[in-house]
């Protein structure tokens, strides 16, 4: 039995790891394209803020690690053609050399690549100009030669999701004036907008300047008469210019599945263009599986969609490496739980806001409600805003989102709506659960359960 | 209608609030013992601590505000004897005069008293001492009293449960040496004992002395020739005097429930002496209902017991409250989580520990695992030491412990686990959860599901 993983990030690994632990006498390789397996894509920011010391210090496991969880590694090594019928993978090695690798089951996971939107002049210019996309190890040691090599004085940071939120924070911290520009009418789209300005404020207070409702339309070498090295076009949606000079740019938009292998393989695509798989990870393409950012995503409210994240990639990967080595799991699903922090706020959401909600076939309420994360009377306590969304006919819980002090156990405490919505509660049934209360840590009745009780109260029992 | 509740605790005025929320015409009385409605008794050590600056911060709401919320207060009143069948309720007021007080419904919230430990010479101690109960604001009061006026330069502490622990914290915290002594083998005994050691040597870390295994024969006032004004005679379990003097002793050695009333009234007894109710939080007395730490405690893995919590008396009353206007709330039943602070560390549990599932019929496995609260690469992480207990023939999850910084979002893990209990999940379906992840705030597994993963290696699949 030999499994062959195709990718070193969070799905490749989890796979190998997993097949190893089920079947301890399998052969595992892991290909892997740069030299940097089981890195977190998601420290990147704070590594380039400092506060990681090390990049080395980025890697979930070392080499050491995986090699004595029995894997095999195969380093700068690129996948470049799968032979289905004859259970054979072709890469190309550190060398250049090419090589026929054996399988008897194949994991493909060959995740996502950023995004490039339609910026004039975006192509042609790269890291030696100070233009940057940010995705893995590589493009983070362009990012920190132009910091260190150019110290720029200004940046314009393209994108206001998760990664450029926190590149703004990274960026910022190493003094570094940030220009952040995002095309919808606040950051963090993926909140609601009045979350989206609480953290769109607390930027700006940290010196952060935001452009909401902002286009860039191109990006180029800056006339010597205007400060910095480059030149972005951008204009508001009124159709005003909102063109910025700056030393350094960092397009972050987001990205799209890596599916070029298997698409030439013959696999099926879904939802967004990633590689459709059924909850057993399987391809439909005989002994391939396939987990990570180049796969569709089950959700447990709205079915097949794309939804990248790494907790995902980490349970679909470990799924994928159970069944490959002859198990019988299914990702039970996701349901978008995410959480970032923004200096010192978190922000996190987990299941549906309103709108995608009522795509989905809901009849959604969201109800906003305050609670204090622990008892007022206690010394340093935060206010928690919250949305609640539940559907009014049947009173179900489809989704919060959350806006607090980092330490105000927001990721937490989206979890326990996460856990709540993973079994269809009800919104009122929350308030059921049995938390735990001390006054320095909570209340008699949860933050979350009083936003619940909010909501019942708005919209009545069902 | 008119609806009295007997009790100005968590019971009582929770039942009075929510019977005005869902009957807003109905006619609410609270009869309170004293002339502090819903202070937060378990805020009673940081006051003391001098956390929170003046006492009347520890109110959940001001009298103005249960004013506002349309129940009426009668303070300093005690009832003294339901007349069922009349529905009539004998109270004597602030002025020592009787009255009768008709009612439609009762909802009994007496709550508990401090069980008072065979100590010899206890009884005949008092404030006056420097010897004390504590459970009341009156109680409160007379702490404080001792503290400011006699400036007692050492304590003992007899019991080191939540309440004792705080009291630990709190005295230390005003420069009191404080020894601490506990029956058992280790302080905190409702969590395992490797995290009670852990709790004990946090506590010796910040100064106080830790006595376990030692029991309080007598305490008395001092012979003169020894230090501080009190004699604390202890003995340890190999039967070697542990004798301590001291300025002030504080005996709080948990609570048993206020039943004299309800018994009087012919309420039948449950669990610990505890007034029997069903889910409905009905006596079977007609028209009368009871909750709070008076009545038993439906606990969903363990049926009827006894588990007096704050958190509990709030849902209760709630159930009470609502029922007593017409509705039709059940208990949904307690798994006894619950969280505690000493000094910078926090301790947390629900479900069942080994020997308790071992009682209730289970074939319980319990392993232990430590996890970071956060990605290590992220400055300021913690350890958090876990204890599962899941059921070996089925899986199930019974029972989570956990041991960590306050920072470290144990409150809130507890509840995911609390949570996941709640529902039935196995300990293997934990990893199934979609959780929150983002470098600074925690890992792609949760720590939780880390030790999932752990009991799942050690035990297998079921």
């Amino acid at each position: 039995m030999h499994m062959v993983a195709i990718g070193g990030s969070d799905a490749g690994i989890s796979a190998a790891l997993r097949a190893r632990e089920v079947d301890p006498g399998a052969e595992v390789t892991v290909v892997v394209a740069d030299a940097y397996p089981n890195f977190s894509i998601c420290g990147i920011p704070y590594y380039v803020s400092g506060e990681v010391t090390h990049w080395r210090n980025l890697a979930h496991r070392t080499i050491g690690d995986l090699e004595d969880a029995g894997m095999m590694l195969r380093l700068d090594t690129t996948a470049r053609r799968i032979d289905v019928s004859g259970r054979k993978l072709l890469i190309t090695g550190p060398d250049g050399g090419e090589e026929l690798l054996s399988y008897d089951q194949l994991v493909i996971g060959t995740g996502a690549v950023p995004a490039r939107p339609p910026i004039a002049g975006l192509d042609e210019l790269g890291p030696a100009d100070g233009v940057h996309l940010l995705h893995s190890m590589d493009d983070t040691f362009a990012v920190m030669n132009t910091l260190e090599q150019t110290s720029p004085v200004t940046a314009v940071i393209v994108g206001a999701g998760y990664i450029g939120l926190e590149m703004a924070e990274a960026l910022t911290a190493r003094g570094v004036a940030v220009t952040q520009i995002e095309q919808l009418p606040e950051v963090l789209p993926t909140v609601d907008p009045s979350l989206g300005a609480m953290v769109g404020a607390k930027l700006e207070s940290r010196g952060v300047t935001v452009l909401t409702g902002t286009t860039v339309k191109a990006v180029g070498r800056a006339p010597s008469f205007t400060p910095g090295r480059l030149l972005v076009e951008a204009v508001t949606v009124d159709g005003k210019p909102a063109t910025r000079g700056a030393d350094m740019v960092l397009v972050v938009v987001g990205v799209r599945p890596a599916t070029t292998l298997a698409v030439a393989a013959g696999a099926r695509l879904g939802a967004r263009g990633a590689i459709a798989v059924d909850r057993s990870m399987r391809t439909g393409l005989p002994d391939v599986y396939a987990a990570g950012d180049c796969v569709i995503t089950h959700h447990r409210l709205l079915g097949e969609t794309y939804l990248p994240l790494g907790t995902t990639a980490h349970k679909q990967g470990r799924v994928a490496g159970d069944n490959a080595v002859g198990g019988h799991r299914e990702f039970a699903g996701s349901l978008g739980t995410q959480v970032v922090k923004v200096f010192d706020q978190a922000v996190a959401r987990t299941g549906l806001r309103d709108h995608e909600a009522t795509a989905a076939g809901y009849d959604p309420v969201t109800v906003e409600w305050t609670a204090d994360d622990h008892k007022a009377y206690y010394p340093g306590s935060h206010r928690i805003h919250m949305r609640f969304t539940g559907d009014r006919a049947t009173g179900r819980l489809l989704g919060i989102q959350l806006f607090g002090h980092k330490n105000a156990e927001v990721a937490k405490r989206v979890d326990i709506a996460a856990t709540a919505i993973f079994h269809g509660m009800t919104v009122d049934e929350v308030s059921d659960l049995d938390l735990s209360y001390t006054p320095p840590l909570g209340s008699p009745w949860d933050a979350v359960q009083a936003g619940a009780q909010a909501w019942t109260r708005y919209v009545g029992q069902p």
